[in-house]
């Protein structure tokens, strides 16, 4: 049994959102072939070459009988968020994404769980379409940005949001986007390779240190790839906290390391030194299979890292990495 | 015995640049009381409390009589790399800083080892200051940052200074600077704790898939904090690689992992774990103390973490992290 928690979907057609809102920055899909697409933002610039399994639950279903994944968790492409827009404009897109996201879950209920994505540039339009996500559509949480625009995520106009996924008993899955850097990084590949993992540290720290999982420890909060640089790096993070007090105490007392163990990460790391230490540092009841399906980053056969060998992981082990922690962070834990 | 790779040291007294060049952003010391000193950027911006220790050799002398520091690399606080500034005038803040950072070398020839800085935005000066460097002041080599303005590390207009070091046999020290994403980190001290980690991996990352390495193979590069994210998001640099080398493969056609043993790390890391990971990783060989000496991030007593028994590394390694392949790297290996 697999339940992937990190694979991205999106509707086969999206609104022409620049000619309804007046503005640009938006993104189409274009379907220049049979299967396939190419996400074009509205000025033109080509983003990626995008295939059927992103928007087809029948495509995505097949893929899943060959590779044995028996769910995935649902949620849109990043650069969907919109938290750039204007906020009425940030919830039309939100609604309508999600609408059709919870629509491809009714079609193979039995596939598929459902995150949504909340318009988090207005707190209130954030907190009312997560309540419809979960009481309406019927998902298990939603997926938010490594930050939102320019707020981290240990800014107080977001705490709203985390307090009423908490009240909801909402998962919430934590993906990099708008790379830092990523003006700097033109060759390589780099806003992917480098700035991300520093995107997911910075919302692990964000959320340490702005005393988000103090406030809420019920919270139930998964980050993608592993954590990112946050676990390497927890010992730099820790000592700064130790020797730096004024700068790093000041909303939340405890130190990073008191939260290893109270939030989820998933597995997409890689290598399997890397998945690893994960493992002793966070736990198997901390870590979920995710594979970024479709997309060309992610693990092209889910679960064969945690399935290898030569890391010699008990059964046990492996079935909390592969599908048990996945339903205890979803909340669908049967005890 | 123990050598320091990663130690920071300024004069006491810096010059007036501000009026000297006719423009304004650089760092001044304001010795506000005995032994102390304020770091000010010359708008009046604080950057950093300072102890005598950062300019004193003798007072340097005396914390490593107690801690048992047979020698210590000296290197300039990269707040003092002035890449930004007209490269004249970049040239002369580097020959200033190398001039005095030589001198107290000289006078405790003993006990410190010299890295000088070299005004990266012009080729030609940077070339000539890094032979009068090695040439002239008698340094081992020389620091440089994690990029330089927009050129990272990979950029062509910096390969003739490596490939210079190459030549003169220099070591080059890589230290994170003017960190990513800085702007939206405003609190938490995350430039330190996020954005550092990810200028180092930037660092390596440009370094390979610029074909540095590959076209050097003589060159010895150590790069600060262990490698910063780098070695725990080997696995997603190497996948992206493997996934898109349209993107990755553009300059040089070998793997990230091929570099693996052909470069250099300090082992502040600040955690077991993450030591023995780098170990794993990279080997003995590849791993030297750093400490960044005085500074409050840094590991207070220098080699606690490789000597820690809950590691239980044997003599031998213990002996290549403390000092053996600093020696290597500073290319100073008796044979």
């Amino acid at each position: 049994m697999k339940i992937d928690i990190h694979t991205h979907l999106l509707p086969e057609n999206l609104p022409d959102w620049k000619s309804e809102f007046g503005y640009g920055g938006f993104i189409r899909l274009e379907h220049h072939k049979p299967c396939c697409a190419r996400m074009m933002r509205d000025d033109g610039k080509f983003f990626r070459e995008v295939e059927e399994n992103l928007w087809s639950g029948a495509a995505r279903v097949k893929d899943m009988e060959q590779t044995g994944v028996a769910k995935q968790v649902l949620s849109t492409v990043p650069v969907m968020f919109n938290y750039w827009a204007k906020p009425k404009d940030g919830l039309n897109s939100s609604r309508f994404l999600n609408d059709h996201l919870a629509e491809v879950v009714a079609q193979n209920p039995d596939r598929f769980y459902g995150l949504g994505t909340l318009p988090l540039q207005d707190t209130d339009m954030a907190c009312a379409e997560l309540v419809r996500c979960v009481k309406e559509l019927g998902m298990q949480g939603v997926q938010i940005g490594s930050h939102v625009e320019d707020m981290n995520l240990s800014d107080e106009r977001l705490f709203p949001v985390f307090a009423e996924a908490e009240k909801l008993g909402a998962a919430i899955f934590v993906h990099p986007w708008d790379m830092m850097g990523e003006a700097r990084m033109t060759k390589y590949w780099l806003p992917w390779l480098v700035g991300m993992p520093a995107e997911v540290s910075l919302a692990i720290s964000s959320m340490i240190f702005g005393g988000v999982f103090e406030r809420l420890p019920k919270l139930r909060v998964a980050f993608a790839h592993g954590g990112g640089a946050f676990p390497f790096t927890l010992g730099r993070i820790e000592h700064g906290f130790e020797a730096r007090p004024d700068l790093c105490a000041v909303d939340n007392p405890h130190p990073p390391s008191h939260y290893v163990g109270k939030f989820f990460v998933d597995s997409l790391v890689h290598d399997g030194r890397a998945l690893k230490y994960i493992l002793d540092l966070f736990g198997p009841d901390c870590i979920c299979l995710g594979t970024d399906y479709p997309f060309p980053l992610g693990e092209a056969e889910p679960g064969k890292l945690i399935e290898d060998s030569r890391l010699a992981l008990s059964q046990p082990v492996k079935d909390k990495l592969l599908y048990g922690t996945a339903l205890k962070w979803l909340g669908l834990e049967s005890n």
